[in-house]
């Protein structure tokens, strides 16, 4: 294992130390455990908080996306494990700011199961809290099935559309629950994986796959996928993913969509440009015009060599809220 | 090969195309061949245009610093080989707007030689040039044979310095490559690689080694480095590192530095932090303040493991530059 990590048990309180230090001026650590990064700056009294958690070994993914105009708290776990009860609770208590707590986070069981006890426990001290589950991950379920598919890089549209909405004054928690909604409404993702990531504390490859082999759909912590065959070329693959995306998403002619290419970790930028071309070229065959695009690192499993294709659909109202200002050291718009 | 990639050869023109199509307001292709990467608007007229230029295969590098406060033209090569002449005559007319070119780039005997001839054909159009070498790479030569070492992740700091200042109204072709200059002599960077990466068109890893094995000092081509050895956790890298950096430069208590961590393209940002949080105390104890940090992908190989530490002295003036504005998609702060 090839990691530049002191202990593997310490990997996650040493990059919660780094990135705080590195960024005091947007993070500060909160939390009875140290595993929830909050606002260095709380947002103004009267603001939805804006919460969201999950396993460590995403980065920037959750806790990078904290900041002005994002997230207000995050719960975080270990790798590729959920944040603890405790740790959802002093997040939320962390961005409680006298007008409730938006919850945001993606589709797993033990997310969802944590969360909501916490929103259980911290309703009995009169907290006002909604949920909201972030369920973009096309090859998780079918259509029929979607409530049950899985959150991945799509959560940061969501982050920053509700993040925007709970900046403006007089934003009641419904709003920018009803924003976060709407973007996930018109949010689809689809990955591909060529090689594994490690866990520290595991030590050996999350999975296995051949030579000349990558799998369609794998989720990000290596869930299987739809389908495991020989590497294709770019442009093939960034057509199959485009049209699985947009068979479940209805964008037509004249449509405004962000699309966001995302590194799984290892697959280097210039890969994800080579990508971006060819998702471009198709949808402007389409007559869908992309504005705002993400090409880079937001949703990541450590070195896991694969990409990620996001195609959020936009509104005016949804547009706005994508490039209103925000400020975290991951956001560059 | 496991690379998201069409035909080899058209790797570098087809992440170009991506860079220009996703970021149309920043970058346009310029040039013969299109292997100059300009500003999408030029500066404001008696500007001292600021120029660089590479090998793909690194990005950011080079090419992505091209935008308003960084690069005005940068031309680009294929991956891990210089720019032509012409490519290097085409982005110093690109970055031309009657004050003079800066040619800032990395300290390689191609580049240097395609560039020196570039500033000889563009004299005799009457075109006012001065040349900067980067020379950030501690582990490239020893510190009497400083000239001679290679340019790497420090080139970074030097844009952003020269770009900043060009940016000044009145500021003259002196004044900004004083600035490059300035820069430059504040600046030492070492890297350590732990896997290699893949040359499109060669099709096989540009070098090898053990599983357990790391390289100290390594270039981002492979360039052979100072010791090879058994992985050591990050804290004794980090130390070394910085003890290598700083046994060349001259920083002591009370002053100020920016510190960069960069990842050479795999290692991801959980483990840039891990290394910072080492970094970040030991500066502390020597009393050294760090303002700005830089912790990410900034100049990568690819699909490359590893990582670099640069230090930048700073003085007010440097840090002004450095906290200038500046518009591209790598640059957050």
């Amino acid at each position: 294992m090839k990691k530049l990590m002191n202990e593997p048990g310490a990997y996650v309180d040493e990059m919660l130390d780094g990135l705080c230090a590195a960024h005091p001026d947007t993070y500060r650590r909160a939390g009875e455990s140290g595993r929830v990064i909050a606002r260095a700056t709380p947002g103004f009294e009267g603001k939805v908080g804006v919460v969201s958690g999950g396993g460590s070994g995403h980065m920037p993914l959750f806790t990078g996306y904290v900041g002005e105009g994002l997230l207000d708290a995050c719960a975080i776990g270990n790798v590729f494990a959920g944040p603890t009860v405790g740790d959802c609770i002093d997040a939320m208590h962390a961005a409680e700011r006298g007008a409730g707590v938006l919850c945001l986070y993606g589709n797993y069981g033990g997310d969802r199961m944590n969360f909501d006890m916490a929103c259980e426990l911290t309703a009995l001290d009169g907290m006002q809290s909604e949920t909201v589950l972030v369920t973009d991950d096309v090859a998780s379920a079918s259509a029929e099935e979607s409530g049950k598919r899985r959150g991945v890089a799509g959560i940061v549209y969501a982050y920053k559309i509700a993040g925007a909405r709970a900046e403006q004054r007089g934003a009641t928690l419904d709003d920018v629950a009803g924003s976060a909604r709407k973007a996930i409404a018109g949010c689809r993702t689809i990955g591909v994986a060529l090689t594994p990531c490690i866990v520290p504390e595991v030590g050996t490859p999350n999975f296995t796959i051949g030579e000349g082999e990558i799998e369609m759909g794998m989720g990000i912590h290596g869930e299987p996928g739809i389908w495991r065959g020989e590497l294709k070329q770019a442009d093939a693959l960034a057509g199959e993913m485009l049209e699985r995306v947009l068979a479940d998403l209805d964008v037509g002619a004249g449509e405004r969509v962000s699309v966001m290419l995302n590194s799984l970790g290892a697959t280097p930028h210039e890969e994800l440009y080579i990508l971006y071309r060819a998702v471009a070229r198709l949808l402007d065959a389409k007559r869908v015009s992309i504005v705002a695009p993400l090409v880079g690192r937001y949703a990541t499993s450590m070195e896991m060599t694969g990409a990620s294709l996001t195609i959020q659909r936009l509104d005016a109202d949804l547009e706005t809220l994508l490039r209103a200002p925000a400020r975290c050291p991951f956001w560059s718009h």
